[in-house]
């Protein structure tokens, strides 16, 4: 059974792993098959076909590497870098944090423009480094689209723009873990050229599946790219997409099956409609907040994030208590504060497969603990906030009228 | 997939069929198995063992019958009376309508005790009746624990005090369908002849086992019992037991192994447990309807039930809507009136695998519905008035500290 | 986990409950649902529509009853019948005389045809019956399509050939448990007033489900029938038909989900290419025997079944030894001999979702078995002429080529 | 519901990914979890524990990868050697193939010793190249266990004899991805230093994990290493065991759920019983194929794989056309012939959670298919073959006695 049982439904919400939709679950509830038949390359065909609707893409080519968000990471890098290659990238938080270092030990020469825990991408800094860099050392932008630490999202657009104002050859690298197919993101418009992102955020899947996306751009570099690379190496996988038989080792048929069946709700419920509620999920928990008179972690309105909060408690509460009664108490999971906000915020996952009832329990549930830590929150005051706002957001079940 | 899709947990607030625990889906997530090979009797030996420990009886004999409520009724009133034998039986709301229904049908005496829908079983006139029976025309009292159409809960323990006082040899039998494994309930000790429940209401399974128990008294009684039956036949049962192959047709394989899960979620947690727990969510519940200003259908304290909660609305909303909007734009199923108070209430089920947070994230949405439908709700109010019981009284999860 | 663990596959070849197909699994592993919201009405409406292809009617209508077949058995009697009526039934094997005690159980003037297990229903006595009866004190025709204790399948065709030469007005009442959706059935072709399945059969569901099909002339019957029923009132389903939401009592979520998958895939192959596969293994099994040098318990080929073959077994070896070994050191679940041929024969199941090789694979291991328990087979002779016999007639799988 | 449907059950016997058992497909039949609650962190001690008996170590460090067995392969490398680092491994088949692919293209100075495809790691030359080695310039042996191209199992044992007489102190990598769990496997006593497999083969799970041991002398190494590496780094995993929490990224909640499962099984089983097992496959499969009057491609009784077995064809028949008819005709799964042996031979796989009957059912198709093919065999020899063998050496199931 269960490792740790407690009674009724687990209320996940941290920012990853997510709930999985029941027909997810039901789809990849299933034993292996061969995958040299005829059957997977023709599914997997259809996948790699649809998994461009979620990054925006019709020119990209996809990969479906059995790894995780790390991985996808490092595939994105080790395809399109070569040792001491300078990538300008940026320290927001604990994610940015960890791939910083990821780029440091594959070796590149990592430029860091460092923020605030709190404050988005520095693109002032970014733009005077493009201005300078007449001898295009720049190789590679890395930037998060969303700090998972921070409940951050970066303007994808601006970068692009500055990008293009200074006529920069730099690639564009973007860890879209916590935001593909939950924020508003444009492959193309915004001509990224790496985009990844893992199965068990918004797409609400298991763990398992590194999707990473490369532009024709990226495409180009991987083969002048000098970073040693098997497991993760494009061009295993682009040789046998020639082959029909599309995969170089052994995919997780369960994974794949999940894959299709989350894109299908994906698509049945509207991309738009998918963001559209990503974003009442976000807004209705940052007035939760501002109601419990607690501060979002997030310094500005420009980079609130519709995938994940970030709340600050006060100096006296150590929020990593709170997270610890949310577990033992309520049968909830909510998200530590890691590193430099570590006993300071606390976060609230509200990304993927979920809507807002399972939302506004969380919140009440997060009002008794913070009484229980002994912050006089009134209750259900964040509960009313949360609800007078969404009463007029949302939108009847299309199949359901 | 779905027959109708929703994103997010659809919020299942029926009072059956309820929520049931993943490990229990897992258990039944199989496939079929000879019923004869040795295994299926040696788990049917304990489930028959255990089974017993729901009904709190040592010296009842459960059957478990490959149906509905419906079958399970027709099995406790066909194995111990004969047709024309008198029943008095209460008439309080839907389900006890429909057997009294029943009980005409099968030919039986049926002297009806009826009471407005929102009270609950006249004792009264039950004592009276009993007074007067001095040549024990009456063969069994038939009474539904919980009316699950009105939220009534009787009181048995008085039942059988009356019984006791008038040294009255009558059957007692009890429609466990709402209250057997949430609300307190005594097979031995008040003495209850037959106690039946649906494998869908709180034990947490699917529908189709009718969960029987019948005392001493009741299988003396099914020996003389004329009332024609076969696929209800306790007896066909009982050789099967003496046999040790306990199954005189098929059972379902996947429902044995979920009831299996089941007992033993329930004794992880503890029954007493899981009827606090149950006692929570309907003071919960019932502190919400007052704080929205509306009205519980139950009229008195004495009959409040734990397990599903009927609120009445205005007069000038019409209940059926308030349903459909549920459904329609919340992912959320709540209970229709029925019958005499169908349009004047709703209904909350509050029984099965729950927590507390599932059912504030239901009271949340309730509030907003009201709202849709031009009721002058407070938001929030419910849930901080449910909160605010709540938070002093939740446990700590045993397993998790 | 498993109650009793053994590694690899279960060989299921026992006549029922059998083995369901993973898709069936995946569709009836979800959570309940409310059954009166508007998805599950939808979807009811398309079962049973779609359930009367599997019988062959377009004139029937169809009942899914939450029981068995022993239920569904009562259901087809109760609903045409009344106490005192005549039938006519043929006793040829186990569960015919189990259905036989059920008429005499519920009052019903029966008589009996009976003929030495091993051979069919004697339908010349059943045309001196029907000779003699001029002044139709006959009500009902009784018979099993296919008799799964001896592998006996009874001739429809010629017992309504019989009715319309002697324009008899009995009813006929066809138990198809073991046959419906695996052998040549043709209710409306055949005149048949009340057919029933179960759907841990032919169907590939778990137990749970007693599938009854009425005629017009059966439903009209039902008007005037006086046997007592209430749980197998067809009348309460009517009611609920015109109100279209179908359902008297709580149905299995689960079962429903399931029949819809069930149907999907039976449709998908094809019902004509079910019945023809299932003549296949019927072949190759009766063939194997007959290469082992053993006797089919069937006595003559007209009679053959392709559902179900039971195995006579030479008088110094008891056939409950086969079935015991099988489970104990081959993880295989063969039939035992009930009742009148018990330690006679042992009954190879061969119905419901099934392929050859998996057929292959339960008859090697019976030749092993054999030998086992002192039988001097040729091992690899039944194998070899039921691959003799396939190899010619398989054909490829459409959706494959 | 399945990308291509056939009826009956898919008969998987490819050398991976193979068949999951029912227990571990249910246990992981389950929503995502928060990997940072109390609960996954206790189950993954369990895990790191009970993992080292499959290995047959006590005192080596697993580490359970969210990758491949190319990804394991690479783990192994790169945390023990430097790039330049001599490696000398062996060229007998595909896999072993791309292990020195892999091997080259992270910059290792592989000597390869190659062997026809049919014959075991020339062990002489082993042996001369040790004894040449004074100045200890090859610094790991990298050896497959067994070799799924061609079915050859290696003998590991006699790769540390020779070690240890040349008192030779490389590291010995093994890749046991078709041996750990099916073949008897003896970390500490060969003195492996880096031992590997793959979630989906004999462990019997989806893919998705590779699980790698490392030996004290390996963890002592990989503090030298200088290949790079991030994903792989077992630095990364062993900095999060001291702190208790396990895992440096998000792993699969539902193959940790299915590893505990597996390994509960396997240990349940008794992993000499399931080495026998595999044992008994092995050998019925090799003697189905000399009945048929076919060759193994394995050229010596010595390298005889118990896991899998490659069968040659007669040149006038082309291999791939017996895995084709297999998949569209009888629904099973034949491995192909790879690379060198292309067209020449077709596999069956015998590994993981299969039983006796089950390999019993492909052996009488492959029958068929070879007459499909136009290939003289005797139907039935084979099967009749495998019979002789396990009839006397298939033990009772020990659960069931």
């Amino acid at each position: 059974m269960d490792y740790v049982y407690g009674p009724g439904k687990n209320h996940l919400f941290v920012p990853g792993p997510v709930n999985i939709p029941e027909p997810v679950l039901r789809a990849m509830n299933r034993n292996n098959e061969d995958y040299r038949s005829p059957a997977i390359p023709a599914m997997t065909k259809t996948l790699l076909e649809d998994v461009k609707k979620i990054f925006k893409t019709t020119t990209g080519t996809p990969f479906l590497i059995p790894t995780t968000g790390t991985g996808a990471w490092e595939s994105a890098l080790t395809n399109t870098l070569s040792p001491g290659d300078r990538t300008v990238t940026f320290l927001i938080g604990q994610f940015s944090l960890l791939w910083i270092d990821q780029q440091q030990r594959l070796n590149f020469n990592v430029d860091v423009v460092e923020s605030e825990w709190g404050q988005g991408a520095n693109l002032d800094i970014l733009a005077e480094k493009l201005a300078a860099d007449h001898s295009h050392t720049i190789k590679a932008i890395c930037i998060v689209h969303n700090e998972t630490a921070t409940g951050i999202t970066n303007n994808l657009a601006t970068v692009r723009k500055l990008l293009d104002h200074y006529r920069h050859p730099a690639l564009l690298l973007v860890d879209g873990v916590s935001s593909i197919c939950a924020l508003d993101f444009r492959m193309d418009e915004w001509g990224v050229d790496v985009a990844l992102t893992g199965s068990q955020k918004a797409l609400s899947l298991p763990t398992g599946l590194g999707i990473v996306c490369a532009s024709p751009k990226a495409l180009e570099a991987s083969k002048s790219a000098k970073s040693v690379r098997v497991f993760f190496d494009w061009n295993d996988y682009l040789k046998f997409y020639k082959l029909g038989t599309f995969w170089p080792y052994t995919p997780s048929i369960q994974l794949l099956y999940g894959l299709r069946a989350a894109l299908d709700l994906i698509f049945e419920e509207g991309l738009d409609s998918v963001i559209a509620r990503h974003n009442r999920m976000g807004k209705a928990t940052r007035l939760a907040v501002e109601a419990w008179g607690l501060k979002n972690c997030t310094q500005k309105e420009e980079w609130y994030s519709d995938t994940v909060t970030a709340v600050l408690v006060p100096p006296y509460i150590d929020s990593a208590e709170i997270v610890k009664r949310a577990w033992k108490r309520y049968n909830m999971s909510l998200g530590l504060g890691l590193n430099k906000v570590a006993g300071k915020v606390f976060r609230i996952g509200h990304l993927g497969n979920l809507n807002e009832l399972q939302l506004l329990g969380c919140l009440a549930g997060v009002e008794m603990i913070l009484k229980d830590v002994g912050y006089p929150v009134k209750l259900g005051s964040g509960v009313a906030a949360a609800c007078a706002y969404l009463q007029n957001n949302i939108p009847m079940i299309p199949s359901r009228i």
